[in-house]
């Protein structure tokens, strides 16, 4: 497995745009996108599990129940949420008109849409610049990078990646896009991720592997518990690598048997490859946090198993008090203790122990549940560091698992003090 | 019902007072206090439901097993929490301590401790100073003032009230005090707060009486999802006032056999007295949460039944971006329903309306699930206001709850950055 470039144009046989057609505004940014691949794809999502659901969500939906699609076209500056039937009748002529545009069936488009809740959509303005839209598609460096600024709202950085695996000894890439920095929790789909892969892989097995990434990836992210009523994790893969289509019986089932083996499946291969993909990105994410100044990665190790240790691991990266002290570099371990304490998730308490690590070195604060005698100094020169790492041992069981989070700032007020102005 | 002084020293035959010993190292504040019925006293309890109890919790909770107490020492600036044997010897002794000056049995002795985490106790501090803390003791206005100042740690308010009701044509009083701003989260017993009262109440009918009046008090309050190892409800109730004693057999049990009395029981005027005694102290915390520079009231209207509404009305009361909004001024009524959406309990968005209500008005924001068209000027105003209430209003049927917060500020972050320094 190695890193290319692309994005998710790297994958053969997709390409990508973004344009300004004015949805946002008060400002000169792109706000419409679309990923288009040449030929059919087989498809999986994942979307909020936010009881109020934005138009979008309702469309992609049905688009993808039967597992293909061919095209995505996202819009920023406005959710599309809380907008009643017009605002599914506005979702439903996106669709559509990105369908006419690329002369496909509107069945085989995604729809999704990032902003402002509670106020229509301009769906004029995506009619009026929709040939414009198909004219920018690029399977070039232009073409993600432009998609990927139109998608994005309090974004300061751009999340993308692309890798490439071999299967049946051929190349084959998955590339991946995504928006979002604020509203990103656990088990709430948590924001706008766009995968494409030219593997040739089945819905069924597509599904499955996207489950579990999104699980050990986004499903661990936290930056401010708030989830939002629009979010969605989308996987469309082509087949272009011409490898035999990857399907669920490949699957080896526990652990042990794969220890055992010799050679890992093509299955396996994929959905390892996926997984990387969805954890990078959800680590962009958390760095990316509204306001945040430093990626906080929570590592619980020797828990019961590792739904408890990723029970753990995310109380105490979602803890407003921990991510307070992560940004004043404070060594402050019984917030990680009590953080865990109200997890509801079950450990021993006193045989916890607790090590901050950075690049500037690791420093033990915690052992058996209680205090450890050491250097602030080295403590505070260890969390003044960029990437921090919340190091937590039990010795309850062989559970691990990491979350990831970051730090809670003065900008993360400012941001979110006055977002729709 | 009428307000009247003296907080915990209210009730006959209670004293308090507080005095520094030297906890705080760095200030010159006060951080012990003692409050003492010269009667017996029977007695109830709500301790933290996290996983990891500090030292006190252990000891307290065992030592009103029996429903019976005289006594409650209190340190602050050191929560004597993962601090292993050593700490729960050193709860003990203070327990023993404070017996010993009152020549009363240790187990009739409440012991609570608030501040940093995972410090050994500097019990010989409160050894040396037991003397002056029991001479200390006043019934009077200084009593119960400077047990407060005692136990407060980054609060920025004095939070007390009394009461007076009256129970056999008998005047009966209520005082409380308590501490907290960060860490208060529902459902984890919240914070520290003492509550005296000389009315007679057997213990089954006191302890019926405090859970009943913490569910809807500090469980619907929320400042920032943190709950702390060492938080608790305790209520004490010496009897003094002379009543014939209130028992769980005077319980109306159902609404409709209530309106239809004309009379109240005694179990019911005293039942009412506690809640209204711990929603008032509830709003003190949720008003100075830290940082926070207004109470937010969050009250739910037509869900399907009171536990639905309290739901609803915690998990908007809890969101970082509704708070960040109500900071900001910021008519964000998306945020609220998106809070609602995803709080886990059943509601119909489409007919979800939201209102905005200050003293400087009202302002209807969303109705039916959708936009309302508004003055922007209009709902800026009503939310700059000290105290805002977020008014939801449904359809599904007659459940209704209300749920207190702030804003999340700047100094929020602030204070949180670095408190152990």
């Amino acid at each position: 497995m190695k890193t290319i470039s692309g994005g998710v144009c790297a994958p053969k046989g997709f390409s990508a745009g973004g344009i300004r057609c004015g949805i946002k505004p008060t400002s000169q940014k792109k706000d419409l996108a679309l990923i288009y691949s040449r030929k059919p794809c087989s498809a999986a999502a994942m979307f909020t599990a936010n009881k109020v659901k934005a138009a979008s969500i309702q469309v992609s939906r049905k688009n993808i129940e039967d597992g293909a699609l061919r095209a995505i076209i996202v819009n920023s500056g406005n959710a599309n949420a809380c907008t009643g039937g017009e605002g599914l009748a506005a979702a439903e002529r996106m669709a559509q008109l990105a369908a006419d545009a690329l002369s496909i069936d509107s069945s085989d488009v995604a729809v999704a849409s990032t902003g402002v809740i509670g106020v229509q959509l301009p769906i004029n303005l995506i009619a009026d610049n929709i040939g414009a839209l198909k004219a920018c598609l690029r399977e070039d460096q232009n073409g993600h990078s432009d998609a990927l600024t139109a998608i994005m709202t309090t974004d300061t950085r751009k999340k993308e990646i692309a890798i490439e695996i071999e299967l049946d000894g051929k190349p084959a890439r998955i590339g991946a896009m995504a928006k979002g920095s604020g509203m990103i929790h656990p088990n709430m789909a948590t924001m706008l991720a766009f995968i494409t892969t030219d593997a040739a892989i089945d819905r069924g097995a597509l599904d499955f592997c996207l489950r579990g990434a999104v699980k050990r990836s986004f499903n661990r992210l936290t930056v401010d518990g708030d989830t939002s009523t629009n979010d969605m994790v989308l996987v469309m893969a082509n087949g272009e690598a011409g490898n035999f289509t990857i399907n669920i019986e490949q699957r080896t089932e526990n652990k042990e048997q794969l220890t055992e083996k010799k050679e890992k499946s093509n299955f396996e291969i994929f959905n390892e490859a996926l997984e990387f993909v969805c954890v990078e990105i959800a680590k962009m994410m958390a760095r990316d946090g509204e306001g945040a100044t430093k990626l906080v990665t929570v590592k619980v190790s020797g828990a019961f198993c590792e739904d408890t240790a990723a029970s753990l691991a995310k109380s105490v990266a979602g803890s407003s008090l921990v991510k307070a002290a992560c940004f004043g570099s404070d060594a402050n371990w019984g917030r990680v203790l009590c953080a865990m304490g109200y997890s509801g998730a079950d450990f021993t308490p006193e045989k916890a122990g607790v090590s901050f690590i950075s690049r500037a070195g690791s420093v033990e604060v915690c052992r058996d549940g209680q205090n450890v005698s050491f250097s602030e100094e080295k403590a505070k020169k260890i969390l003044s560091e960029e990437e921090i790492e919340i190091c937590i041992s039990l010795k309850d069981g062989m559970g691990e698992a990491s979350a990831w989070g970051c730090d809670l700032t003065y900008d993360y007020v400012k941001i979110n003090g006055d977002y729709r102005s």
